[in-house]
């Protein structure tokens, strides 16, 4: 039952594909896990992938094509009828999944889709989802869940679960409303089973911890692992119970949000990963190359406004890579801590003010270490008195003002609603280089003036 | 039900420890819950947190305990008898955060609370879990559970379970197994609702995933997030379930594993945020600043040597920061999206031969297009036509080696069994401003000796 993918597998599934031999095909993928077809669909080119999935039998249809990447299911689902999608697919699905593969399809085929969808209860629902924006509660929670009225007793409480529960998939709390729907509570299933038959719901519910539709993914993600919820009830404004969120969707939410932040600081727009073609990979790559060359030309033309100190003093140049670097390291350092506390909702309540100070107070302890051990170094190699003080001078300096523009960039980004993380990678280095080069050779001309 | 922690709340109560108005403290938290309590103890300073702590009834102790970060628990717990700690603390608690709670005390603190926990049962689960290594799935897991044999009836495995969730805090699904206690499969409560009362369990077990006790929690990590688990089975090397590892503290491993590659790439050591003191931030971040000083003036030296050249053509220097940057840039791009493939599995099964063809493929068309555009504006701008050649030439050259170094380093720390991240950040743009000065510095000596 542990079925772990390999190279010869896939390789051997290839081949079966290129004779044709359907029976060995069925047979190899029979008894797997619909995750893992579709992990096999996924190394797959487009006309096997087709073809494999041709063969599949049509119970498990939904379970793999949810479990495909976006492009891969439309690539499948491009060429389906919309008949055939409401019927094989949508309607196996539970409501939140059935939504988010709705809205991947074209306009047009969205409303066939839905118009041909049988219970016209699920489509109801599926429509009510379609109306949440994806990144909230709304737009992540599904609607089927178990609940019972907190009136009832245990043993009738154990009858209308057992009807709900042959329509859901796997639950793991019922959860308690009042006649209108209210919600008052969750029942553990194992105070259910531990409680006297004739014992009232409403007397061994438990508070539950609920989130809003209009709440922001992220932080549903947060409340879920603060509070170690494996499901969490959503409720309206006037707090009536519309759906549930597992936490296998958060789960995707937070590694998600993860690799975003984590792109985003390596330069990288849009989410890739190495399996991506050439062009995808280049597309997704070029944008802050771009910006890095703009910056470059920028620092050129400081460094130019420089030439005349430059060509009295060329071992200048010998230093702007450490001064550069520099500035891009402090500044990412800083920025990185301020963008990994937003996203956790760790940064406390220390006003931005008192960040800055910590900051610089942490920016002046480490330029000052770097700037020492360069001034005996240069003072070693026998440079001259101006270098000296000009590049270690400069460092404290680059190092301070890249603290602090790390620090304030993301908390500023932040409070006028851009994504924090923005305020990392490339962008942040870039900003930096430039500056980097503007103190060093000011600062060089003033030392260069006074110890001439 | 839904509290939510502001700054306000944490000054009404940091004035009432100061007056010590015990009544009006115990009211403030006495309905909150332990992640919410621990959340507040966070903020205040150790004196604070440990008048407040004091306060707290001793039933509530142990989950509070649980969610607070290491070293606030460790300036807690430092001061409390070994006996207390086993009494109040450990006996209230699932053994794996017993078990890590131990781990975390002195040495000779960890025997002496062992010794006095009295339920020999209990500390016999905690002694096993301390022999595995942390970061393993014994070393995740839990041993409470509810399990039962496959041979037994619906209505005598109700009886069953009801017997042995008393002993556990929460349950979401039942394991089976033989006599032998070799791991046959998982019952869903739900079937269990539905099913006759003389049913054989067996009958209506399901197949189910699970895990070994020395997998790498990265492993279990993924395998839970592909098959939507909520909680697997841990099994030994024949099969026999050992324990069970549960969502909530996987989605701690995955965002630890993140934040980990994060930090890295930012250039930061050890796990710290922006909350932690100034020496503290300060000896996380200094180690990667040390290593881009030492890159700093090694490229000094690189650009030393060719000092005659720089000279005689001065504006040579305009475009250091341009070609060091681009080399960074483009390293940790290409490294990124492997680290990040590493990290999720999901490298498919290209060698990486094939990752590398296609890394220099992007490689070169972001280069051309790169040095294309610094082409033009160098000709604009009437540079020398060795210059703009030099620029370049350099700069497709850069993103070249910068891609090829991306892309191997991390899969060959990866091999040899080094965290892959490290080759990422400071240590990546490092070595590519280095070996962007050497390119730089060659391409235009070949340059102007062939157009002057």
């Amino acid at each position: 039952m542990n079925f772990e993918l390999n190279r010869e597998f896939i390789e051997k599934l290839q081949e079966a594909i290129q004779q044709q031999n359907n029976e060995q095909l069925q047979q190899m993928v029979s008894e797997l896990h619909p995750a893992d077809i579709a992990e096999i669909l996924g190394e797959l080119d487009d006309d096997e992938r087709q073809y494999l999935f041709g063969l599949l039998p049509s119970e498990i249809t939904a379970d793999i094509i949810v479990e495909l990447e976006e492009d891969e299911r439309g690539e499948l689902l491009k060429d389906l009828p919309s008949q055939e999608i409401a019927h094989t697919v949508i309607e196996h699905m539970d409501s939140d999944d059935a939504a988010d593969i709705i809205s991947e399809l074209p306009e047009e085929k969205q409303d066939e889709v839905l118009s041909n969808i049988s219970d016209i209860e699920q489509a109801g629902d599926i429509v009510d989802l379609l109306n949440y924006a994806p990144d909230t509660a709304g737009g992540l929670m599904a609607t089927e869940l178990v609940s019972v009225n907190e009136d009832l007793t245990v043993r009738n409480c154990i009858e209308e679960i057992r009807k709900q529960a042959s329509e859901v998939d796997e639950f793991f709390y019922v959860f308690v409303t009042d006649a209108q729907d209210i919600l008052k509570g969750v029942l553990h299933l194992k105070k259910l089973l531990l409680a006297d038959d004739n014992e009232l719901i409403k007397n061994i519910i438990e508070d539950v911890r609920s989130v809003k539709t209009d709440d922001d993914s992220e932080e549903v993600a947060n409340i879920m692992r603060k509070y170690d919820l494996v499901s969490v009830p959503v409720v309206d404004s006037i707090g009536r119970l519309k759906g549930r969120i597992t936490i296998d969707d958060v789960v995707d939410v937070i590694k998600d949000e993860a690799e975003e932040d984590y792109q985003l600081m390596s330069g990288i727009t849009g989410d890739i990963d190495s399996n991506d073609s050439v062009f995808k990979l280049t597309r997704a790559r070029i944008p802050w190359l771009l910006i890095g060359l703009a910056g470059g030309i920028l620092g050129s033309l400081v460094i130019g406004g420089f030439d005349s100190q430059l060509i009295q003093h060329p071992e200048m140049a010998f230093f702007i890579p450490l001064i550069a670097a520099m500035g891009g390291n402090v500044a990412i350092q800083s920025s990185s801590i301020i963008v990994q506390g937003l996203a956790n909702n760790s940064l406390g309540f220390d006003s931005a003010g008192r960040k800055l100070v910590k900051e610089i107070l942490v920016a002046l302890v480490n330029g000052s270490v770097v700037a020492l051990l360069a001034l005996i170094y240069n003072i070693v190699m026998g440079q001259s008195f101006a270098l000296c003080l000009t590049v270690s001078i400069s460092l404290i300096s680059v190092v301070l003002f890249a603290a602090i523009v790390g620090t304030s960039l993301p908390l500023a980004f932040n409070r006028i609603k851009i994504d924090p993380a923005v305020a990392t990678g490339p962008f942040i280095t870039t900003t930096n280089d430039i500056m980097g080069m503007v103190i060093y050779f000011f600062v060089s001309y003033q030392c260069y003036s006074w110890f001439q």
